[in-house]
């Protein structure tokens, strides 16, 4: 998940974060996992008598490791997230590891309204057509993933697993808290079901981010950051200043107004939060492509604390590179590219459910200061969307802290990730498992295993693999 | 509930039975339990972000037991059902007495679409507008509950025991199966979940009544009954026996045509069915006027096999006075006196998500043969409200059989109960309680403590009692 771009500097901060792991709209994933795609149709709503319309989700589908003589044929079952379902196929290779060893059908489903599971085509998003959003549910998606595991199953008793990284880990374990007779079990990797309002404090999230940093290289990488703002500030303020940033960050479009000064700033913001959640310990492309232990790299840039205004926009341009021009390929930095078609997606789910506060105080974190305000918050989605968010809707629904009831899921957080702030860090009782990574980025148990792999999560895929097996051993 | 009231023979038998309780549409019940009539508003729909109308919907609230410095003071939440709530809070005699003895807030909530808790006012059930049934489902009725006790417990942490009746018992199971973190147990009481497409075989029910009958007072009621639809036909066919039932039975109006000896027929089998629900140890008025044990009255006017018609016929017009005229104050037999407002209600749900198959087989039961016919029932659906069933909704969410991962819920169910044959009779795990009343009738276990309760139902009321206490000192 990345923060939301709806607004400005402080608004931003304060919009609900977004647990978007898109930043590539058009998925052109390497095709390491090879699967059909598939459609099924679904109900626009599942939840009225109103209307009949109906609607094809994509799903991609791999029975290659099935044995044919098993009746009770595992279902490895991914429950897409925030985006075209093809990018978390290929970037979850412990599903498709597990389901090696499991002979399981391999299903990943794509959530509605992203990739290519439009209920309403190319007018999906229309600004004229709001009406078109009103199915863009949490329970609507959920009820979508029921009917094709119904479906799947075919009246068959199979063990069905779900699996699902940030947003798709909170699917996956609401989807086992209200489907339990559908899946015997749920990996939830760096699922923050707890970042939500009153039973979170809306400043873990920059705190884990800085706390990243401070530990990358040295402290000196963080204090430049904090440093940064002011001068960016200062500089900013005038027409020369707004030149000598740009030149330094070698920006495509120059920075002309107040306007795109507080973009810049935003998107520098998201890329620390972004290095913060894919501070894999190898080379990945994952948000982008990023070298193993991109904040390491990063922070090296920043390793001297820099006393004067060029020196430090100089160090922070070479450490901003890590992650905007890995590959060396950019000839300019083009700061609108992290803006796309999912994360437009994630938007409209923050202003009618997910509303996961998120603030920041300067004197505590490398970041701005900014505060949440939820009537700022929900002006802007009413004026973008003309959406009133519900921010209690999915602590209503879903139990918030209160997990007593709830059994057969994996809680999985990386204390790298600053999602995990908004974690399942204790388990509730003895059939809910959490499973700590202290040297974890964002669900990165949830990758293929590599040989860079910390001891940690080498750890916790042996645990939950051995969970994972009994739940259908137990079936 | 009552079987629906909406077809000819065949395919009013095999159309979904209607749990419905209410033959008294306005309430007049006697005021045994005193409370104030509240309102608590709601959204129209909770699941789209389509429209953002409300309505109120009532509920009913009785403070006097609670204690005062208690700060985890009970709730006791009666999930209404098909019905005006006052019927059901002057019939659930047992919540009021262990909310004294618990020191418990009693709250009864009225069902959206019932009693005066209608969505479109007067509106509401206009056929010209079917849009205005599109939110009368199941889940929108737990989320209006779930919003209540939210509302009630206002942010203390208060232990919440859901209690409910028949369909008020699906209701209540339901509710702690998805709202587990609001309420920390239920008492389904007569609560056939299992009713459903595929799950339950369709012809139990009138097996369970004709069952009752024959064990009544001898073997020859239900061969008086069984032998009578024959007569009732072969009579029928022609204008002089159309009159000849209508004298017998004293009908306000005479049975002119063929409908109308369908509606007659229609309305005896009903009785029949409605006496098994209601065939409580001492005189009551839950669905009419009735004696202790009225199916032993009934038959009592039938112990003697008939071998005329004109005494078959006699014999049936006093077993059948026993429902319809208890009081003697009836001057002649009105029929339609059984479809009421509430009982429309119960069709409209028995056309969206409550398809809940019936059949009988004329050669293992007292009724005539029918079988169920979901094509013919889908079309008498939308020639009515403009609604397509969906009869796997119910499954698809609540789980049908599969109910391993449910916790806390006590199941009661009397064998002399029609309805249990799709009630829970075996528990899936040591946390779901199943509780069986062999002297029982339609949740018996509910009603009030009274000098003639068979010793199954003291049983009964003493364990359930004991639970809830544990549910509440474990909270």
């Amino acid at each position: 998940m990345i923060l939301s771009g709806m607004g400005g500097a402080t608004v931003r901060a304060a919009l609900s974060a977004v647990l978007g792991i898109l930043v590539i709209a058009g998925c052109d994933c390497s095709q390491r996992y090879t699967y059909e795609i598939k459609e099924f149709q679904v109900p626009l709503d599942h939840f009225s008598f109103l209307i009949n319309e109906t609607f094809n989700i994509r799903y991609l589908y791999n029975d290659s490791f099935v044995d044919k003589s098993n009746d009770r044929t595992p279902i490895f079952f991914y429950t897409g997230n925030e985006g075209d379902i093809e990018l978390f196929a290929q970037n979850t290779g412990f599903l498709w590891e597990q389901a090696e060893r499991q002979r399981a059908l391999v299903i990943f489903a794509e959530h509605r309204y992203y990739g290519k599971s439009l209920p309403f085509g190319s007018s999906t998003f229309n600004t004229s057509m709001p009406e078109h959003l009103a199915y863009f549910t949490v329970e609507q998606a959920l009820e979508d993933y029921a009917m094709l595991i119904t479906f799947l199953r075919n009246d068959r008793q199979l063990p069905v697993v779900a699996f699902g990284g940030s947003y798709g880990g909170m699917l996956a374990a609401w989807f086992r808290m209200k489907y339990p007779h559908l899946v015997a079990g749920a990996l939830a990797a760096s699922a923050p079901i707890l970042q939500f309002s009153g039973i979170t404090d809306c400043d873990i999230f920059y705190k884990i981010v800085t706390s990243v940093f401070e530990n990358a290289y040295n402290k000196n990488c963080s204090a430049n950051i904090a440093k940064s703002w002011k001068l960016f500030e200062t500089l900013g303020a005038s027409e020369a200043g707004k030149k000598q940033i740009s030149d330094a960050f070698h920006l495509c479009n120059a920075l002309k107004t107040d306007e795109d000064l507080k973009k810049f700033l935003n998107y520098v913001e998201e890329v620390y939060t972004n290095l913060a959640m894919v501070n894999y310990p190898y080379n990945s492309s994952f948000l982008a492509p990023l070298p193993a232990y991109p904040v390491r790299q990063v922070c090296y840039y920043l390793k001297e604390l820099q006393t004067t205004d060029a020196s430090l926009l100089h160090a922070m341009s070479s450490a901003l590179a890590v992650y905007t021009n890995y590959t060396q390929s950019a000839k300019c930095l083009d700061i609108s590219v992290n803006s796309n078609a999912d994360e437009s997606g994630w938007d409209i789910q923050s202003c009618n459910q997910m509303v996961m506060p998120i603030c920041s105080n300067s004197s505590e974190t490398m970041f701005r200061t900014s505060s949440w305000n939820f009537k700022d918050y929900a002006e802007k989605c009413y004026k973008n969307y003309r959406l009133t968010p519900k921010p209690y809707d999915i602590i209503l629904r879903y139990g918030g802290r209160n997990l007593e009831a709830t059994s057969n899921i994996i809680f999985s957080n990386g204390l790298l990730d600053p999602w995990s702030g908004g974690g399942v860090l204790q388990t509730p009782n003895d059939k809910v498992f959490v499973i700590i990574l202290p040297e974890g980025a964002h669900h990165l148990d949830l990758r293929h295993t590599d040989p860079a792999d910390p001891p940690s999560v080498r750890d916790a895929r042996d645990k939950e693999a051995a969970i994972i097996a009994r739940w259908i051993q137990d079936f």
